[in-house]
């Protein structure tokens, strides 16, 4: 049987509208920008990992256990989450959770998932086969073997796959030590760039919030105590984050709120906070508060200010208390920003280089909100379609929702917000794909002239995310 | 001048998308189950109906009065209910009815409900021109005809039909004897099975609840009183269904809300209401009260919980007091399950063999809320796209939004509905003609293999219900 | 270089469908429907304008200036408004507005207004190069010399741009002494009609409304004061307007709510509001409230009632104290006519001839809610897709939305909304051509005949406007 994963992953039209005048279209739009350098200016690679350039330890610690995409799907067919990932009592072994996770291939079929699992199979490892349970341990095998080899080192493989500019995730009490050792290392020429995310110090409903807040008042709140220490520990340490590379601060919030409280309104709450006395309405009051605090700081600093709300985190409570967070039952809700972003656009909407990324994982929002928002103000840039939308059908949903009313040069750019090292070319290449696709059908409809259309994706896949992210 | 309605009826090639390369891979999927057995898990047909095997009245009794599809759109242009159906005080004339259809038919042009209507019209019925108000009477006369020969009796229906499956829906005090009649008959070869549908005795809002819950007390509370008479009584009669061949538990819910109240609580609640002493926030509580004990039910009996929220039931009063419930006018309003369906699948998410199929009327749910769900709960179903939703456009639109995100293993396989019988093979015909046309452009798009989009269409159609529904 | 403008803005298959078949049968549709009159039953047109026939002042006052579509992305890319439009202390110079806007021009790439834009560039005034800030001075010279020729005066272009039909928005008090003299012109031949638009009447939280009501008391109210004489005065101006040759009301509320108050009710809020003193509550449940009164006297007087709720108007304060209402930041939100619309369809959703026209910016609803609510009440018909909506994509989803439900005949024909007068041309063209885009695929799927497709977009373009709003 030929292998249907290597020629789909082969496949020079993969992605590519069917039709055949608009596939040559694509084809050649694709062609402008698929050797462009990756610049990926939000997701969660550790940068220890770059530093250190040790080899990945082995397929499935690599490609399942950590990646909740992939674990998320082979649970829902009746897989315990113990045998995918370490919980807090045990440890399943690595090659058999490769097997789980090749007996569920079939599941990812049609995935978003599935795409960018296949195409590192093929074109980062070089598997020709389709993955099954049969063949298991031979793939386990093939993988590991080549994760021993020199070029498959972090490192290699950060300039194999052409990556420009990494941002990575970090808290905001982190040194920075393995940035700063990338950043000086005269042999390495990637830019990996530390990205400031308070969520556990702004979210009073954090369970290490109290203990959290302390550290962070103590190590950089100049000596102040109280929200005076903390206001000014947070403003200390954005600066560090800044003179170490920093381009942005991102913001994990529950919901799109924003709020200016009265500075005492504020202490008050913050007080309060701290003695563990609070409701759910002080905690999204805070957490708005801080929104407002945060687009004030990035007002003054420089820091593009990304905000993603709308998920119902850790949905499933036993599985968060046996596997903590990111375990793939975050799940999202309905979400508005019109009124919830006015506080801060009010204020900042128009404010000199103060870039404010929306993200949604609630669709309707597209075309009723963002695009709007994005369309007057200045300050507003509408978010790529981000985690269970950034595939292919969804990101032309977004194309079709959000061009009409803002065009082209309102949007962040793609953002891979991913873990998965390997997954990184893949994801970049499948938006480029959707991109290439969503303008081929424009110039074949008449509304873009080819000749545009050519300057169009070399702006949106480069030029967008070194001027929305001030790279 | 050829007739439009059987030429577009028998069209090959009717459903399958325009681009000639994608149309040739859907007439291929479309070949590999055109002829496979309808699976029908959830619908309106009387078991009766073909228990006793009686001819069909008359083809306004049969096509149009009872069907709100229909109804509906030709109330809208203008016609009067009560010259289309049955009031409290007066029953249109059928030929009359018939006339005024016939007369409205072109209102239909491009919607689902003319669809299935030209199918039947034409494969059915035979028909061969055009409806119109001037061969309304020849078009009566011609079906009319039909009904009496012996090869229109439903049981010679539900054999022509390929129909293998198909459950009713009933009130829990219902004696099933239908159905046990029909399972009994070594002549007859199809399972009709009965679906229990307790909305009457969970909702205390409904006009006749106290009457229902001092019946179903008395009938099958084991002589106990009270709530606990109540919940035995439920739980006696889910048995009771579950030993007549039930595989599903329906319930046709106002919102998504699921609550786990103390028994106290509970008790409360349900002593107020049996004294007509509610508030619209004790109906909500109540109804979401008894969702959590049909699923802790449903994981004890194995009945499949089907849950379908979010239509403003009877929105036009003065109709609903002349012409009863189900005439058109439930209307769809926003919904969201993320928060609403928390308490069950906390604690039974995750609940061996318990199988959950969540519908939506509001198309944003798909991608935002079942798709996430689905794809990490192994309870949850994405119910498949039901009632205004079960039409091309939209089943394409449903494909789309849940597929990147949960495969195709997630969802619940083709839900007809229909208390149309001889609507039935258009609907599953329509269904299968999309499945094929969505896959058909993923193979295009070298996004699936064409291998595994035909072993990917069969599952679809025949092995998901089968799965999901526990058949 | 070839100019990419006059080629798109006169390629023949510009909008159409790109797949070859597909797109042969919508040339053919819309050749039958391209030379029809225009019928715009709702727009911002002055009628001072066509009646005093005075040429337009030049470009940047006639296409930059006044256009929110227009300046609102040009404000985004950082130009501050008062380089674009007047605000109350300063007027910019026409001269340098063009020249921002020439080198804007980029950024309307993808957009409707730039299909709008380039359309009128080219088939109105017959631009033939690319517009940029290069050519800025030649094409503002270009386009003023022909605003100078006589054929471009306004009364002129009406005619050759084929309207027969064009509604105005107008105050209650308007005198509509341009309508008046326009349609006393034996030598004009278009039809110039007012609408009544009592929003600043309605709305409490209106700046002047007490001013309002004071003057419309007193010119309308027959003598009586208080609640009284507004309801008798807005009856009156209501009726002025039906002897003017108005054909509907129309009402841009904040919510879709509708309320029933009893009598005594309704005076004390309106008392109360006139005092100044009264609630956010209060102002929804009396523009609520309001809605209900002009539902019923529509139902009396025969105006068509439009409603267009969900924008959150003037989002951005510091531009709206500068520059005043409509200037780019209307920003749209949920909105759920379900429960809020049903007092009003309650008692007048069978009313004889009451049309309801529903608009909605929120796509959601499309669906969920209006093809189901159109579908079933003879008053209500879905309005067209509207302002951020009114785009090529946005108006093929739209049809996509409700059709399977609806079908053809319950929606509102198009609707330009438009102050830009030289953009109702381009805009018409645009919806013909999405119109017979949306329909060619019904024919290529075989879901409609060929020939009924010719008879509905003749309906839709021609038929549907003027059976909606009684022209």
């Amino acid at each position: 049987m030929p292998s249907s994963l290597s020629s789909l992953a082969a496949e020079p039209d993969r992605l590519l509208p069917a039709e055949p005048g608009v596939r040559a279209i694509a084809r050649n739009l694709l062609a402008r920008v698929e050797s462009l350098p990756i610049i990926s200016p939000h997701g969660h690679v550790d940068a220890a990992v770059i530093e250190q350039n040790t080899p990945f330890p082995d397929p499935a610690a690599l490609l399942v256990s950590p990646d909740h995409y992939v674990t998320r799907l082979i649970h829902a067919s009746g897989v315990p989450l113990d045998r995918l990932r370490e919980s807090n009592t045990s440890q399943p072994d690595s090659r058999s959770v490769w097997r789980e996770f090749c007996t569920a291939w079939p599941l990812f079929e049609g995935t978003a998932s599935g795409y960018w699992l296949r195409t590192q199979f093929s074109s980062v490892f070089g598997l020709a086969g389709e993955l099954s349970a049969e063949t298991a341990d031979a793939s386990y095998d093939a993988i590991s073997a080549k994760l021993q080899e020199p070029g498959f080192r972090p490192r290699e493989l950060f300039k194999d796959f052409n990556i420009e500019v990494l941002a990575t995730t970090d808290d905001p009490l982190d040194t920075l030590a393995s940035h700063k050792t990338i950043a000086e290392d005269p042999s390495f020429h990637g830019r990996v760039l530390p990205t400031f995310r308070p969520d556990a110090y702004l979210n009073i409903a954090h369970p290490n919030w109290v203990e959290n807040v302390d550290r962070l008042i103590g190590l950089a709140g100049d000596g102040a105590g109280g929200y005076t220490g903390y206001i000014r520990a947070l403003e200390n340490r954005r600066r560090y984050f800044v003179e170490r590379g920093a381009v942005s601060a991102d913001h994990g919030v529950r919901t799109p709120l924003t709020l200016k409280l009265g500075r005492s309104e504020a202490e008050k709450l913050f007080t309060r906070a701290r003695c563990g006395e609070w409701t759910a309405e002080d905690r999204d009051m805070f957490e708005g508060h801080m929104m407002y605090e945060m687009a004030r700081m990035s007002v003054q600093d420089g820091l593009v200010m990304t905000m993603h709300p709308g998920s119902y985190r850790n949905h499933h409570l036993p599985s968060f208390e046996k596997f903590g967070s990111d375990t793939g039952h975050d799940i999202p809700f309905p979400v508005s920003y019109t009124e919830a972003i006015r506080p801060v656009l009010q204020d900042f909407g128009t404010a000199k280089d103060f870039h404010l990324v929306l993200f949604t994982l609630d669709e309707t929002v597209f075309s009723r909100e963002l695009a709007p928002l994005a369309g007057f103000y200045p300050s507003v840039y509408i978010g790529a379609p981000w985690w269970f939308l950034d595939a292919p059908d969804a990101m032309l949903r977004f194309r079709s929702a959000v061009t009409e009313t803002a065009g082209f040069s309102r949007s962040s750019g793609f953002i891979d917000d991913t873990r998965a090292f390997c997954s990184i070319p893949a994801r970049h290449d499948a938006s480029r794909r959707i991109e290439a696709s969503f303008l081929a059908r424009l110039v074949a409809e008449h509304r873009v002239s080819e000749d545009r259309a050519h300057e169009l994706i070399v702006d949106i896949v480069d030029s967008s995310p070194r001027r929305v992210f001030k790279l």
